[in-house]
């Protein structure tokens, strides 16, 4: 037992204590709760990190980027489970997840949008991706309010979305309702043996100290800066600012637009080199995102990052600019030097990571939740998590 | 007395009472208060009607339209009176206006827009107004965050601002400083005698009558819509939908920016026909403005308002890109056929107009309160509002 003193108070000790209570801590804690652990998440107020401004695309095809066919097989396999995750995590809350099976359209507006997605097609054939290419017509067909300068378009009938903000919620339900105790808190610093090779749990900001017999640091674009670990153990994750839209594809009194539905699919778009994405919801929303800015943590919606999304998403679809908007916000996506997650164990016993996850932690929660949840409980990395263990950056400064 | 039952309580009467407690009511209540008259205002909200959105430009000259040398004269009367008013105001009520004496710089992007721009100058002088040309580069030297393309501008050295949010919450302090009663529910009918040939009160929606000797309209875009009235009575009234956007000018940190003001004055143009202005506070404060659309009662902000707010003062200043944007709005201008306001006795006894200002409320507030009060008092109104009153209108429907 760690000694006390009068600021601090100590709790039981947990199996497994994740530090970050986001969607992917809130996951792992689950499925590791369902696998008989005892866990505690310490959060200040979980649920609610990047996925409160995610548009929630799971678009693992239409994404693919060249040099990254390991995170496709990762997003893929994610993919695949998450009819069932979103099922099962309903099931448990008695919360929707908003998931959505609609598909996506990627569009092109310009001839070397055109070229760019004719290549990514080339590209998913070659991989055994499904994907259709459509003429400009075609698109419209599919999608009406689409601009009439749309030059065509890929279908990828596999690539669906779910709503951030409500997997956040049901996510939090579930592991309460799957005894994961929840500390409302910061995390003040990791916390290790005098000896320094091993982490022992984490000093909540509220004076609590927290032991586990594993943490877990799920903390997102906070993951590199939580205090106490040594610096060799530091993982390299900064933050990638995003803004985010939220308009509302309704007329201005809330009834249903007439003419059928705004948009049916989740609509993506290159334009002018900037990705854009349109994610339309069942319940009426649709979310216009993001930039992509190098901006350390700062949050701050801007006139241009609002600006920028309008004038692009208005050039793909006129038709918004009738659409009332609600809400924007800026976000912090957890970057990584190669753009994949961090999963699994790192070089100093006892922490385990789940971060890292930029652009693709709604679309990697299953199998991230499912990865590490298997590690933790047996000592072994599933194959599917095994190429995105920290280690790969130690080994490359190693080899420098 | 009016009879009372069980649902309807009966305050004691009063020489006057406000129905509207907008910049307008609150102002004219004020003014009528200090001329020894008891006043009572009845609005749910006092202090928050237009002026919430309002950018708060005092600007007769730079604004001045072919046809409305009245409304100029009205204007300039008005903007003449705003520091003392302002500093009266301060003075009865402890608290600031953001009044400021910057001045205002009308910009042209392009050959048409400086056509314009000469054609009011030209105009301004004829009727002896100071206004100076200046070369694109002497308005850069003045506002150097401004475009490279500006060609040319007006310096009006006496158009100048206040904060209309501001004056809202010192004229409520004010007026009940003054004594006038504030009664918090919203006008359910105005009501005559049983001979329908004068106004003798309201009846609130909360079940009290309040009954007055003279009743004042000044309920802004619903003053066309208050119940009660004889449909020969009516005001010419109708909403103009504004949307506008509030920036700040400092750094994302909340720091000043570096080099600085960014804007040290008002700023107009016309940018593809459409009027916009830039007002910034001296609490940082960068407000962008405003379209003007005919949507009824709708208060929607939509993406298409917006976009072209954020498009057309990007391509005047582009430097607003990285300032923060704040809060995005909608208010409700009340239009008139001509634009010009609804001052002094209507055709029905005991019902005196003050509204129908459309763009023009926080300008002509001092004018509008000294005026209208003048008349309260005295039943004379002064020469500066003659040409407004209601009569105007129902001249011209009986000569056609």
């Amino acid at each position: 037992m760690p000694r006390t003193n009068t600021d601090v108070s100590t709790d039981a000790p947990t199996d497994v204590l994740v530090v970050g209570g986001g969607i992917i801590g809130l996951a792992t804690a689950w499925r590791t709760a369902q696998r008989g652990l005892s866990v505690t998440v310490l959060d200040p107020d979980p649920g609610r990190g990047a996925n409160r401004v995610a548009a929630g695309m799971l678009a693992p095809v239409t994404e693919l980027q060249y040099g990254e066919e390991e995170l496709l097989r990762l997003g893929i396999a994610s993919n695949e489970r998450y009819a069932a995750f979103a099922a099962e995590l309903t099931a448990a809350s008695g919360l929707p997840t908003g998931y959505r099976a609609c598909g996506t359209l990627a569009a092109a507006l310009d001839a070397d949008d055109r070229a760019e997605l004719r290549e990514l097609h080339a590209f998913q054939q070659r991989l055994g991706l499904e994907a259709e290419w459509l003429t400009g017509r075609e698109c419209r067909r599919l999608e009406p309010m689409l601009a009439p300068s749309v030059r065509g378009g890929l279908l990828v009938t596999g690539d669906h979305q779910v709503d951030g903000r409500r997997l956040g919620a049901a996510l939090l339900r579930a592991c309460t309702a799957a005894g994961v105790r929840i500390h409302r808190s910061r995390a003040a610093r990791i916390e290790l043996t005098d000896a320094q090779d091993r982490v022992v749990g984490a000093l909540a900001e509220d004076g609590t100290r927290l032991s586990a017999g594993q943490t877990v640091l799920a903390a997102g674009s906070w993951s590199g800066e939580v205090p106490g670990l040594p610096p060799e153990a530091r993982l390299p994750v900064r933050p990638v600012k995003g803004q985010i839209l939220r308009l509302r594809m309704t007329t201005s009194l809330g009834a249903p637009l007439p003419g059928g539905p705004f948009l049916s699919r989740n609509l993506r778009a290159v334009v002018r080199g900037v990705h854009l994405y349109l994610v339309p919801r069942e319940d009426g929303e649709l979310v216009v995102g993001a930039t992509m800015e190098e901006q350390g943590f700062d949050t701050t919606v801007t006139a241009g990052g609002v600006y920028e999304l309008l004038r692009d998403a208005h050039e793909l679809v006129p038709g918004i600019t009738e659409l009332p908007l609600v809400e924007t916000g800026a976000g912090l996506r957890p970057g990584t030097p190669d753009n994949a997650p961090l999963l699994g164990p790192t070089s100093l016993p006892g922490l385990v990571a789940a971060t890292g996850h930029h652009r693709n932690g709604v679309l990697l929660t299953p199998v991230t939740a499912d990865a590490v949840s298997a590690y933790l409980a047996t000592g072994v990395l599933p194959p599917e998590a095994a190429p995105f263990t920290p280690a790969r950056f130690s080994l490359l400064e190693a080899s420098s």
